[in-house]
């Protein structure tokens, strides 16, 4: 890839240019654009995977029947796996090369915007396939640019096992409601910080300003800041402070405004809005138990953190809330796959089927029961 | 439900009075039969059920990382769970306990003609919650009789977290097809048996015979006999009268009917239909490659055996049939959840995303990462 990368550039330069005259949004571009320096971190990434241990044969159960069957349970590739995502370059390597791994044929649906850089950039993945000696065909771009393409994609069950689609929430929305082949949903998320009465200030500010402002624009981020009517009387005030150097735009409930006299009313309806930005929800509640409830109404199971000082409210909160990822102490933002350790990430499942919270390369695996016997048959 | 008994006998009674009215095929009428003895039966499959371990706060994995952040990945329940089937009262009971059993709701949907048996059955069950301090509205049943309600249960994302069809290819079809919610396809079994040169004659008579006759009507019995020439040329004749003996109809290839003079002739379509019946396609093959290409191009993914007796192409056919269970001297009719030893069986999964092969309640639950700190942020 690094030795097209004359080509690729050049490929690139012309989505670019195109995106500009069409009046494409400048983060939209920047996400579109790719330099020398972007091509070897995702050439580095791509280097990083094939150093990973390869999950497929992993032995993971093994049974033995009185009857003599001896019988394992073993990774396989789960097959053919469809990803559609948007303008994002560095998406068709990285998808590719993960599925690759994982020993899977992969056909990329990539937006648009981008189709110049994904042709170049597949063909190179397509001779480094053929190159080593496997099919290139393995790898698949689908090139047309009209949406029917994805409409058909999503229904070609038999030929896909799975669709993972990477991006926004319609770009998401228009995956599961279109489907029939099997889906991996990936990406809203409404996380909640829920600061306990007996959460230490020091450890409550830093996490709580870590998971709204280190990175606004991703799913793992706070979009909603719970506080038990206790700690907010006596640390609302400075913790809003804080916030606002940090340039967060502040909404809040009746409580929340007696207490922070900058901060503009929040309803239902920004509970259930998943900003990714500089904006933040406050909501003063009585105790865990509202919280609780709270989270239940508008939180989209995807990363829920409590600080506290009490074990017994930490143990109720990672019992009780139903999402992918629950934290104690700890920022929401660490719902990573790199973060969690497994060297990888293909996306972070926000459903409960097959895959939940980061997937590493196991999530792009399927099993297969292989059975040894001696002649036995079935009374 | 015991207790109820003389309720629900009589509720199934109308059931079937209105079937036979109704002119419904006796075997239908037969599966919708509830007989004193049939329950006792049924509550003892519930007994059992709860004897088995609950799969719930099983510790998966753990995951101290060099921040200090501690990761545990614990099983949880999927939460709500649709089932869809046929006029079976057995798998109201069945179903329900099972998907109880792993944490979850469920909302049942049975076949229109069971809907008497269906309402009395339901409403002892949820008296039973009741009685044990548990919500009777985690058991729901959908009455409406019409297919609407079945496309409405289809489109409940957000409120359903999957769906399992139980049943015949057609409402499979029709629930993978029109279903917006995840789904665990099952069923479909288009199973093949290979007899390889070195393949024990007695032991793949057996194994055969086995696969076929056994219990024709279920998805793990054989379609297809794949014979390699050698074999054939020594055993096919002596082979077919044993299934001729076993009032199974031959069909096959032209090599077959030379060897088999009663058998008639077998094309593509034929292979690719699942007959649940006392019929058999019977094709001879020159080697491994040319069955294992067979399998590829007709084969469902669900249960495929060789019988030999070299090691090497055991390994290979392990290795290389793409299916939720491959068996090297046994029977196809083993892959089962209480033949694995599961103690209980929700279906056969046939697709490769979240289950494959036999489901025990396992299949029933997801994950959750519970994260502990001591105030760690993210850079």
């Amino acid at each position: 890839m690094i030795a097209e990368q004359g080509e690729i550039l050049a490929a690139n330069e012309e989505d670019w240019a195109r995106g500009r005259e069409q009046g494409t949004s400048p983060s939209l571009l920047d996400r579109l654009k790719l330099t020398p320096e972007r091509l070897v971190g995702i050439a580095e990434g791509v280097r990083e995977i094939v150093q990973l241990p390869d999950p497929v044969g992993d032995l993971l159960e093994t049974i033995e029947r009185p009857n003599g069957l001896y019988i394992e349970k073993r990774r396989v590739p789960l097959g053919v796996i469809g990803i559609i995502y948007e303008a994002r370059p560095n998406v068709t390597v990285d998808a590719a090369a993960l599925c690759f791994k994982a020993g899977n044929a992969v056909v990329l649906r990539g937006g648009s915007s981008a189709l110049s850089s994904n042709r170049r950039i597949v063909a190179a993945l397509r001779s480094a396939l053929s190159s080593t000696g496997l099919p290139a065909d393995a790898l698949q771009l689908i090139e047309d640019p009209n949406r029917s393409s994805v409409d058909e994609m999503l229904k070609l069950n038999g030929l896909l096992d799975v669709v993972i689609p990477r991006g926004g929430a319609s770009l998401i929305q228009n995956v599961v409601k279109n489907a029939t082949v099997p889906v991996i949903e990936t990406g809203a998320g409404i996380c909640h910080t829920y600061l306990d009465d007996t959460a230490d200030y020091a450890m409550a500010e830093a996490i709580a300003l870590n998971a709204k402002v280190q990175r606004p624009s991703v799913c793992n981020s706070m979009e909603t800041l719970l506080v038990h009517a206790d700690f907010a009387g006596k640390h609302l005030p400075a913790l809003a402070e804080a916030f606002r150097a940090a340039n967060v735009e502040l909404k809040g409930c009746a409580k929340t405004r007696e207490l922070v006299s900058t901060a503009i009313p929040a309803g239902d309806e920004d509970y259930a809005t998943e900003y990714n930005d500089y904006i933040l929800n406050i909501k003063v509640v009585a105790d865990l138990d509202e919280a609780l409830a709270h989270i239940r109404r508008f939180g989209t199971m995807h990363s829920e953190c409590i600080v506290t000082e009490t074990q017994a409210h930490a143990d109720r909160f990672l019992q009780e809330v139903d999402a992918a990822a629950v934290y104690h102490n700890a920022s929401t933002r660490f719902t990573d796959g790199f973060e969690f350790g497994f060297g990888a990430e293909i996306g972070i499942s926000t459903q409960k089927l097959h895959a939940r919270g980061p997937m590493g390369l196991p999530a792009l695996t399927s099993t297969k029961y292989r059975i040894t016997g001696s002649g036995q048959i079935r009374s």
